[in-house]
């Protein structure tokens, strides 16, 4: 029996459509059973992250999601899981809500930066400004001996962003993409983090060079080892 | 505020996917939060309804969707839906288990197809044999002066079905759904369901003069007239 695992999500729907996407296509099934049980709380009307952390207005998120944690140990989950860096802010609140444990996806993060790094030092996250600023990246990293570098040109990012939500189309995205791999690459980091749902959406996401280690695929990981393990 | 649906899923858990792909991409939106919020039970063990409703072993689904219809009301959900038309065999057992309105996918068949009738009297319908077997169209159909009509070679639709679950290229699915189409066309079936969610991934299913009307988009239709009217 595969165990169900409760997802926290809607931030955004996409990247939850995505990650049950990529849960599908991971899992070899011969028939419908084969695939691992999940609840979903595809609730987009989290208060907005950015909007608390960044501007320092609007409601605290933290309320919402412990009490979506509690209904989807309610609904069965086992455990719990959340397609989002950004809201990773608030994992302890999560954690503190119910007693499922909790799939981190930035802790995974960095397990999986230290088994590539091969003694680099630093670790390219491609991301959302507002990721760096919150800090989730920088404290997870603190005493792996491993440091998160940013790429400077963050307007850059940010309007490579708002391009995939607007589903235009991605070349122009790539190419900002492409620059900052480079410059990440030039300043010594050779793993790339992809952190950030819109640049998931993105196929060849970083230059030859670099090693790009997709968080939300990661997450796919956490999710299969708990659902197939008793 | 926007009501919350509970999605009764994960057969398939393609079709799941599909649908919240669907609600996104119909869903205009700037934020976040202007999508519909969603619980979704993607629940890939529920019994085969193949397996007991044809081939007569296996256990029987109904208590399992009963039993997921009354946790996905305990997390929230204000009305149900399901992204299968052969598990609406067990509609009554779903509205019974809650006093959820339940959104019914081949209830809302019926009603496009009288829409779009204009003078005919036979719907054409592009879906499992199966579905044809356990008789959930002929009798959503019953008294409205309309009769279902389904393609001759059912095993030509079954291994189209299998193609695409198994990620074939989509050329020779796509040429076997028009020969269908052209058949039930021949026939005097203009209006054509498509009423099976492995042909909803197909682009262009149907021949030219024939009208396709894809299920999963009258349900679509129908978990946002819901979330949106007060």
């Amino acid at each position: 029996m595969k165990r169900r695992v409760g997802i926290l999500g809607g931030m955004g729907p996409q990247a939850t459509v995505l990650l049950m996407q990529r849960l599908i296509d991971a899992t070899p099934a011969q028939d419908d059973a084969d695939h691992i049980p999940l609840i979903v709380d595809q609730n987009p009307q989290v208060p907005s992250r950015i909007r608390f952390l960044i501007e320092g207005t609007g409601e605290d998120p933290a309320p919402t999601l412990a009490a979506m944690a509690r209904r989807l140990q309610m609904a069965g989950a086992e455990a719990l899981a959340m397609p989002c860096n950004t809201a990773h802010h608030f994992a302890d609140t999560i954690r503190a809500a119910t007693p499922l444990p909790f799939l981190d996806m930035v802790a995974a993060s960095v397990t999986a930066a230290r088994t590539h790094a091969a003694g680099d030092t630093s670790i390219g996250i491609l991301g959302s400004p507002a990721l760096r600023r919150i800090g989730v990246f920088d404290r997870a990293f603190a005493g792996s001996g491993l440091s998160p570098l940013w790429p400077e040109d963050e307007a850059a990012l940010l309007a490579a962003i708002r391009q995939i939500k607007a589903g235009l189309p991605r070349d122009e995205a790539r190419a900002t993409l492409h620059r900052a791999s480079a410059e990440l690459l030039g300043r010594g980091a050779r793993v790339q983090l992809i952190a950030c749902t819109e640049f998931s959406l993105i196929a060849n996401p970083t230059v030859t060079g670099a090693l790009p280690v997709d968080t939300l695929d990661l997450l796919v990981g956490l999710i299969r080892g708990f659902a197939l393990s008793e």
